[in-house]
């Protein structure tokens, strides 16, 4: 009998989306958020993620810091969009030996990024796993995206340069956990650029962007000197480690484009990394992280 | 060090919310739905819902039941608000061991609940636990209500009668994964009777009729021959079994009540059990289900 191990997700996601209703998303499953059309002024959008202990976080992390990462991961998701996040859900299924402690610092955590985005919490559930299962912390989210500015996966084209924010690579030296989703240069983006796709890099380049180029229907070919490192990474580590949640995009090229991202986002690098090609051209990747599939 | 174990889920959520930014909720915490106004004509209705293996569904359970039970249970709580849900999302935090044909029935089952309420699939994620940690399933969902129909725990007026749907008790007898959501008795309920206070019966009446009665700022007296007993079930079962997933709401004393519910609803059991009394006044009940404190 075929088991979850060995089985990549986005085959298992594909899968499984057969079977149910989904409506008439938007963007279907895959992308970053849904997005619905409920016939107001914007677009709805609408997240679920989820963090597990051992997997996502360590026990003995730091619980401010695990409630930051577990709502800057899905601000980050609809940064991505090009919207942005409003209410949020939180669910936290833990063992009865957790400390009311723990939960009280994991709520203050999540509690200023709350505050950081304007966002708040309009509900949550708190539930017993048995004892020695891991702890699962899942966060949904409802937001907006203006019709103009909706960013998906699948609207590169060819001849796109392709470009990410920040650097990358060494998420697990704590970077993960402190991260900065990059809402406001997703919002300026989508305002005075309009990516033709855009997606946040959370298992790293090496899955993620073949996934923003097949959805787009595209190849890609990248510049590996150019790749962004940070401190102390090499480009294997850049490309594979995951968790970085810098924005990628692609842009018909635009000789404006950094000239006035450097003017607004002077602390944040932005890099030309590559562009799409015709499907079938151009670069292989493989590596990063796969939450079932082998690695 | 106090832990999670031998904390109310009730005490615990109060001091949670207390940590973060919570925005102007129509209702608070602690009632079945979170209830948001957007300005638009309904009301915005959000709701997240988490079943653990082993706490709400054994192992060997039928995986089509428990996609049932996952999608029925968040259903049957837009219904405890008088409104409708329209779209679901599903985080599975599954271990790698688990079958693809447990995780595909699983989603056959909730397609099943999905297609009977109208409802759809818009989103979901799939992350893995460590083997040995239970599965954990969570539902989130948004829905509507119209402003006049809305009903919350806490509209109950003293001398209101009570009532409550179906037989109670038994429902680990299989009950718990079969259940029919309440949600079209409970749009008649809001159209043609408008209940003060409602909500549906997770936990078992002994703990969720003193949680409307406070939320109510009122007391309650209940007649314990008339509570309603599922077959082969006594008194503390129907009491303090949980899972029910029937409605308990209360309304000013209405001859006509009865009468239409049983034209109506000629295969559903509606039955009074008692009245809202001043705060203070009248029963006690202990017992039910707590997540986390000691019963």
């Amino acid at each position: 009998m075929k088991k979850l191990d060995g089985m990549g997700e986005d085959e298992l996601i594909a899968r499984l989306v057969a079977l149910v209703p989904t409506g008439e998303a938007v963007a279907g499953p895959g992308d970053d958020c849904a997005v619905v059309d409920d016939g107001g002024a914007d677009l709805v959008l609408l997240k679920t993620d989820a963090l597990v202990e051992g997997v996502h976080f360590l026990n003995e992390a730091d619980p401010r810091q695990v409630g930051w990462k577990a709502v800057a991961r899905v601000v980050s998701d609809f940064a991505a969009m090009g919207g942005f996040p409003e209410r949020f859900l939180v669910t936290l299924a833990l063992p009865g030996s957790t400390s009311v402690e723990w939960v009280e610092h994991f709520y203050r955590g999540m509690g200023t990024c709350f505050d950081r985005y304007g966002v708040v919490l309009v509900g949550g559930e708190t539930c017993r796993v048995p004892e020695g299962s891991s702890a699962v912390i899942s966060i949904s989210a409802t937001g907006r995206v203006e019709r103009g500015s909706v960013v998906t996966r699948s609207g590169g084209n060819v001849g796109d340069a392709i470009w990410v924010t920040g650097k990358l690579g060494g998420s697990l030296k704590g970077k993960h956990l402190v991260f900065t989703p990059r809402l406001e240069e997703a919002r300026w983006l989508v305002e005075y650029f309009k990516p033709t796709a855009m997606m946040d890099l959370s298992d790293g380049i090496a899955r993620d962007l073949p996934r923003l180029a097949k959805a787009s229907g595209c190849g890609f070919l990248i510049d590996r000197a150019a790749i962004p490192l940070s401190e102390g990474c090499d480009l294997r580590q850049a490309l594979e480690d995951g968790e970085d949640f810098e924005l990628l995009f692609t842009l018909p090229d635009s000789p404006e484009l950094l000239v006035q991202w450097q003017h607004k986002f002077p602390e944040l690098k932005l890099t030309k990394i590559g562009r799409l090609m015709e499907m079938g051209a151009g670069d292989r990747l493989s590596g990063g992280w796969d939450h079932f599939g082998l690695l």
